[in-house]
């Protein structure tokens, strides 16, 4: 059976400067182990999120490294997981990650570190094992509220300018971005709030040490700076197709809205959408031609996952609730409906008209006419003559 | 008082050709009556509707002409009524109206004529009184499905295209179009649906022996040679601005489903489309642009109204629901989230890969990778050699 050191000179040494100054040996060897958990599984292993969380990480690897049999969890997780995770367990690789990770500067993040964002809680047992950061690890404590402005990849310009709009206002307005780290809307939105000065997040489907898409690492370098860019797979790992769309479920678990600026019928950004629509975070789509390709999906988000039709940063805090509901609009529905319109139908800004001529020609009572022309009066919308009333110039 | 002559004589003699051959006595009187009604009040007026329908047009007119009390009927309305109708119950004047629709070749639909459409009972109350049609009033009847295609007159080429490209489709595939005949997307739809060889009507909210705009008389005109101009005030009327809010209410009416297309901030459309809403009937809102004011209406209709998202005839047949709903979509937001990613993942067009290496870089077990590649060779999408498996180039 596959073994791994879970001494504390062991971890130590692995983690190298990985670990704080103040940490205890038990701390240091509960972070080895999760570090060693996160190379063993793909994101989102719902199988090793119970284990993980009913046992521990250190006591959870024992269980599995050393067939240490236990009645806590249930056995079907250890069975099915063993075989995906055992043939993974290899101490030398393991180290290697982690060197890669302590020359790069990376930090990790366990649920004990108290950076670690409470809002991935709500994934569950498919919440991330660990975090792996590049840049200031305290601002994923800061990201409630947040919002994630994603979208397609091949954008448009009409798309890439309306996320640049988006993200400096709000990020102008001291709330930080989250997205993906792509070309077109993620950079989009990235770049908006650097130059804001804002805080933005990028996640990333491999390893943070790794820019991907590469034409993005003068940006993904900038979003370090001053945020962060986290991932849950180790340094050193490739960004698949598979991890993309676990990455997703970050995004929107991290945020505590999702925006899609645009997106292909079958773009990316959707898949995204439904991770947020399926946590239940509010979910904002940005309407745009319908003869665009690259809003197609932003109208399915509409149509058939009741996002929010988001035109402005105004629409996004009314999704964060961050601002009153829309002001009543029954007056516009219905602009003047009342008698009022009748009555000015019914005047001549040149001819001089009399109230029961007025009155007939509005079809209404002379009566409520006179009184209404009072009223009208007063507004200096009509003007009263020897011979009638007569409506102001001004008020046509 | 105030009388008028409701005898057989008068009535035949103020309604010209406006009768057909067969009509009986009385219902030549009662078509007079409801002329007259239609002369003396302003549209939607509900204390007529209420007269008229507990009454019918000849007795009501009677109470107001003759002061003839009667218990059938709420005396408020009458009272309050009189003093808005009594000053238009001019019969000279009445007569040059009937003498204007007769030399117009306008028909007059009453509530007892087949072609009256049943669906304004939807009014209730504010339902016309009776109908000025131009051009053909059987097609009155045939609107049962229709959409009314409404928006901006300040319509942008966008805006245009769409309602152009809507109309086409929807009216080559049987399906009536309705709008109010103005410049802009009112105009596009009519246009494209005559050009479709389908039936179009324009509801006017002047008489519909002037054409309003006078800049589409020749559209209006070939309007009324296949479809109807339709209006619920007499000829000759001018259309003010209460008429237009109100002509709006039977535009919504007529149809199954109204589509804005385009509509600014406080456009008259949303007035339309108001009007839908209050009689339940399906609204549908064209998206566009973020940036352009000429879509700000229809965003407005899809967040504060519930407007479906319209980008295609297909929504507006799902809108009327002569379509199957929208097909399984799931599958999409969760684009191949299964185990064969993650096969396809750890696999590389170049390099041959045992399945147990396959099995780590998948982070699964090896007996479930050989499954799928069994399933994947199947597929062609690999390929199988001595010294493991290959994705074929094609699978990338």
């Amino acid at each position: 059976m596959t073994r791994i050191d879970l001494s504390v000179t062991a971890a130590r040494r692995a983690l190298g400067s990985l670990v704080s100054m103040d940490e205890s040996d038990d701390a240091i060897v509960a972070r080895y182990a999760s570090a060693v958990w996160s190379h063993l599984v793909e994101p989102g292993d719902s199988a090793a999120g119970r284990l993980v969380a009913g046992l521990g990480a250190v006591q959870a690897l024992r269980v599995i490294a050393e067939a240490a049999w236990t009645d806590a969890v249930d056995p079907r997780d250890i069975v099915e997981g063993c075989k995906r995770w055992l043939p993974r367990l290899d101490q030398e690789a393991i180290a290697l990650g982690l060197q890669r990770a302590d020359r790069a500067g990376v930090a990790l993040i366990t649920r004990a570190d108290p950076a670690w964002p409470r809002q991935l809680d709500d994934l569950d047992a498919h919440a991330p094992l660990c975090l792996w950061v590049r840049g200031d690890p305290a601002v994923l404590r800061r990201l409630q509220p947040s919002v994630a402005i994603v979208g397609a990849r091949a954008a448009t310009s009409y798309g890439e300018h309306v996320a640049l709009e988006l993200a400096a206002d709000l990020a102008g307005g001291g709330i930080p971005i989250v997205s993906g780290g792509a070309y077109g809307i993620d950079g989009a939105a990235h770049r908006a709030t650097l130059r804001a000065g804002g805080v933005t997040v990028a996640l990333s489907a491999g390893g943070v040490d790794r820019a991907y898409p590469a034409g993005n690492a003068d940006l993904l370098d900038r979003v370090a700076a001053t945020g962060a860019i986290v991932s849950e797979v180790p340094c050193g790992s490739a960004p698949t197709k598979w991890r993309f769309l676990q990455r997703n479920r970050l995004i929107a678990a991290l945020s505590t809205a999702t925006v899609v600026v645009e997106a292909g019928w079958r773009s990316g950004s959707l898949n995204t959408a439904g991770h947020a629509a399926a946590l239940s975070r509010p979910l904002g789509a940005v309407p745009g031609p319908i003869t665009s390709a690259a809003s197609a999906g932003t109208h399915r988000l509409l149509r058939e996952y009741g996002a929010q039709c988001i035109t402005s940063a105004a629409d996004i805090r009314d999704l964060l609730g961050l601002s009153a509901g829309p002001a009543l609009v029954a007056d516009t529905f219905n602009p003047q409906t009342d008698d009022s319109t009748r009555v000015r139908d019914a005047l001549s800004v040149r001819a001089w008209r009399s109230s029961p001529d007025i009155a007939r020609r509005a079809g209404m009572a002379t009566e409520d006419v006179e009184a209404i022309l009072g009223l009208l009066d007063l507004d200096g919308a009509v003007t009263r003559g020897a011979a009638g009333w007569r409506l102001a110039p001004s008020a046509k």
